[in-house]
């Protein structure tokens, strides 16, 4: 089995106000193409939903090494290294134009049955042993992240645009959220080195969560429900970068 | 001066819970077909920069006669059929795989010096006229929204992820906010036929805005700021639709 390369390019929407890729965007992209090579490995979201199954994110995490620009054409290589009854381990190399490695990401995944919303044993239903690639991960593997002591709150109800194709929030939306809420210090002058997230409960249209974050060396986020329960946990590493000279307004 | 031809994909990002384009996501197509053949014909975002200007959308209406699916491959036809020195007006044909029109759109634009935020006559600058296709708008053009009486309204701050590479929000975010308002009801058993949408004046990073919404035959929306200067309005007049058996919710 081949790693699968698919090629993308940055475009205007995928920017924030620095024109480059938001952290968001970049992960839409290495989940893009996680979905783009299930496809044609032939163990797609559509393939599974025949079986009456889908996949589920588990955890990820990327290590952003530099930052994509706006119209920059680039690749994600992607191959799975590990299928268990548990969980199966997909990984990817994000490449600029002149093969460099930009990013690199660690994704778990689980199959669930999408009426009882309960994990599957993938291994019962298929082989997937052709799929496997031999190949370590990129990166060392997401971590199990704590509970998160929030030294700030936010409360958001889930709303239309939230939802995506599995009819839950969509698991960028949630990175979405906790860089929503960095402050303006952080915007300016740091970016990304590490995002570890990890996906604890599904959450719905209509449902009010708890957005919380604590700030130290790195930002930790959780999103819970009302009543407490885990949604979505991610803790961002931080580096230091050159002060934004373009600044989050434009003059007035 | 031939139209512009664009070629795109309805990925799983651009679907809502029903698997299909979101408004929101077929407008951003719109206006990237916009910004690709600006820059085929040298008078994109980036050239305008390099002279201290840039474009801004003034008006934009859309309708839609059938929603794209996800994975669908679709093209976005474009050209400008009339430049003055207030505005230029850029029409835009969605089609599908097998060449029927599932979209159509017109949009009015006008450029401003960035520094100063103020419009320029691109007339006096340089002659465009090259650029014309003598064919008509394929619908009516946008019409000026009137003063909204809103019935609900919420307030929201413009926070990082609005805020799009002319350091405003974007154009297609307001779109996003409107949606999210609605009912349920609505989003459940109707489908937007056509929206017409006003672009008054930008709003920038941490403002506190009102966003405000009247219902009737058409849902009308109306973004002003803390003091009441209007934004952004928007109309869209619905179709009832055969309501959606996918609940927006999955079964417990």
């Amino acid at each position: 089995m081949e790693k699968g390369t698919y090629r993308y390019r940055v475009e205007s929407r995928d920017v924030d106000f620095t024109l480059k890729a938001s952290l968001a965007s970049l992960c839409d992209y290495i989940l893009r193409a996680a979905g783009d090579d299930a496809d044609r490995n032939n163990f797609g979201v559509r393939d599974l939903n025949c079986d009456g199954c889908s996949w589920v994110l588990l955890r990820m995490c990327v290590e952003i090494y530099r930052r994509l620009e706006e119209h920059e054409d680039f690749s994600v290589r992607t191959w799975v290294n590990d299928v268990n009854r548990m969980m199966t381990t997909r990984n990817m190399i994000v490449g600029d134009a002149s093969g460099e490695t930009v990013a690199a990401a660690v994704t778990q995944w689980a199959v669930i049955d999408t009426d009882k919303r309960r994990a599957v044993d993938v291994t019962a239903r298929a082989d997937f042993s052709y799929a496997i690639v031999k190949e370590p991960s990129p990166v060392k593997a997401p971590v199990r992240i704590p509970v998160i002591d929030s030294q700030s709150e936010q409360m958001r109800k889930v709303v239309y645009s939230d939802i995506d194709f599995n009819r839950h929030v969509g698991s960028v939306k949630y990175i979405g959220w906790f860089c929503d809420m960095l402050p303006e210090e952080i915007i300016m002058n740091k970016e990304a080195a590490r995002l570890d997230i990890n996906y604890i409960h599904e959450s719905r249209f209509g449902q009010e969560l708890r957005v919380g974050m604590s700030d130290g060396a790195q930002s930790s986020f959780e999103v819970s429900t009302a009543d407490g329960q885990p949604v979505c946990r991610a803790v961002i590493t931080w580096k230091e970068t050159t002060p934004k000279t373009d600044a989050l307004c434009p003059n007035v």
